[in-house]
């Protein structure tokens, strides 16, 4: 996508030996991008959370496995590299993924195959992880279409929440590659953006990645949803998915059912998009299931971000004393998603065991 | 209610021709009164919102005229004054319905008797709101002893949004009316408090409330409350009101609406809180027909708190550029309301009519 007029992916290799990231813990204040060196650094940068987001983690440990592919002298020692790698944030599934495909392409080679094997087998896993979202967006594309074509000012207005953007990816995204997609093929598209407490990525990350592409979009409260709704001011929501049960139960970030049982009662589609490598093929249902995880409470009784001058404060939201719980995902369950959007097509809730990969 | 162990009204006359208030603008950061000595200064503190709350303001006003009647020297300048406080917070009804109670209880009366006849009309007023607000919590204990008799560990777990307590009233508040009879009541209860953005009202008064009560609560994101009603951490909810159609159409805070669609998902009664003045009979019904004020976007797009020194500050977070909505109150269709608590019992939508003060 693109940055000021210019084309980017969140991680890339410029040259030999060096990923090249953005350097996520400095949006939407500054765009900066971050040179790693070493599989020391790209690990570093993804425990630091410079990376963040499912596809990208994973791209990135790839990119990060062809940099350890070049400075390991055996077999032992680049298995040392792949477990530190994989230590940096141990529940990130496709980071684990990343590395062990890695593994697996360089078992059995000489030495001196290794990096151009490994380099090449991590701009593959960018790549997949492009189209795939790439063909998200052309599904979603579809039904934007088909609303565009029903509304008297051709303007179809969006619902998201969190940031399923292309950051959270190589590029496109997830539940905003139909958005992406849309703008592309000229349909007037408009997105109300969930601010996402308590960590704000929607207000931060989302409406930073509309804004850069240049498409109309309102931050709003995450109270705001039914109101809107109400107004007739939502013709459909789209969000991302952390996880998803063969059922059909979606775990995501927490307020995410909120949305679903609105736009149900509203009769308005609840999508929700993202690769299919996102449904867990082992989990048959996901309430009561999923493990959701507690974050600090800190997150919810301070805020921090630039003042006026830019200094990075963190100011207290909450009556001192009062302590505050803090799930940070939800799971809503399948019976309020209209439909899945992955690489492979639409499909109902029903129908998902079909899209496995 | 108590403060540091001794108790407080809102809004109070320690001695003749002195008004005090409790300065809202300052919590949940510092507990400070106000000695407000004129109507002038009291027409000012309501401006700044030094009070707050539609009771509170309306006993304010009261008291504010119990000054201006020592103070005006012709029936002339008494309507000056009047007209000068009910111009301070134009939609804020409970104001002007105060003021004109008073020039009703003066007109015809002799210069003379105006200041003590007014000083006691302004306590009559105060007392009437306290005395409804008590009401509705003895008839919500009801309810709550009920669902405390239900449960294995005897605690009622309820989740509110917003600020309905006795800083928004005279004493007891409206959905916290009923918490506090309970607490009094030896019922064991625990209240989710919902932050409510943008502004911070749940998080900064409702959690001081309940914190200078004693009584077990933990502040949550707006997100979070269909999970915690997914994990079974809610046993009912309760919300105050801002106004209340005939058929029972409720406009509160934005949000309010959502939190009763996740409570109608899981079969957990709604209620709303709030005295029978709330019901506006001359609404027949609210949806669509109660507009919905729109506030700044700065609300949404900045946040101010005391830094860790105490130092007041004001961060952005969201991405700079980007724009926001700010819907400051939603209108939850009377279909998703369980039951209105008021001071004159317990009553489903469809018999509110008969609550009509």
């Amino acid at each position: 996508m693109k940055i000021a007029g210019q084309s980017f992916r969140t991680v890339w290799m410029p040259r030999e030996g060096i990923v090249s990231i953005i350097d996520q813990r400095k949006l939407p204040w500054a765009f900066e991008c971050l040179d790693l060196k070493s599989c020391a650094e790209v690990a570093e940068a993804i425990r630091d959370m410079a990376v963040r987001g499912a596809g990208c983690i994973g791209a990135t440990a790839g990119y990060g496995m062809a940099l350890a592919a070049r400075e390991a002298e055996s077999w032992e020692s680049l298995e040392a590299l792949a477990v530190h790698l994989i230590a940096t944030r141990p529940t990130a599934v496709n980071l684990a993924w990343a590395v062990n495909r890695q593994m697996k392409a360089l078992k059995g080679l000489p030495r001196e195959s290794w990096a151009s094997v490994a380099k090449a087998e991590a701009e593959k896993i960018a790549d997949e992880d492009a189209t795939a979202c790439e063909q998200i967006g052309q599904h979603g594309l579809k039904l934007m279409r088909e609303i565009a074509t029903r509304k008297a000012d051709g303007v179809v207005n969006v619902l998201t929440h969190c940031n399923a953007g292309w950051l959270a990816f190589v590029d496109h995204g997830s539940a905003l590659a139909p958005v992406y997609a849309a703008a592309e093929a000229g349909v007037a598209v408009h997105v109300w953006v969930d601010e996402t407490r308590p960590r704000h990525q929607g207000s931060r990350l989302t409406a930073w990645e509309l804004g850069q592409q240049g498409i109309a979009h309102t931050i709003v409260a995450d109270n705001a949803g039914a109101q809107l709704m109400q107004e007739g001011l939502v013709d459909l929501v789209i969000t991302g998915a952390d996880r998803v049960a063969r059922n059909g139960d979606v775990a995501n970030k927490v307020g995410t059912f909120l949305k679903a049982l609105a736009a149900r009662y509203f009769g308005l589609p609840f999508y929700v998009a993202m690769p299919a490598s996102t449904i867990d093929g082992g989990l048959e249902a996901g309430v009561g299931c999923i493990p959701i995880e507690e974050r600090g409470a800190d997150e919810v009784l301070w805020v921090a971000g630039p003042d006026a001058e830019g200094v990075e404060r963190r100011v207290r939201v909450a009556s001192p004393g009062s302590g505050a719980a803090n799930p940070a995902f939800d799971v809503t369950p399948a019976g309020l998603v209209t439909a899945f959007i992955t690489e492979r097509g639409v499909c109902v809730p029903g129908e998902l065991a079909c899209q496995l990969p």
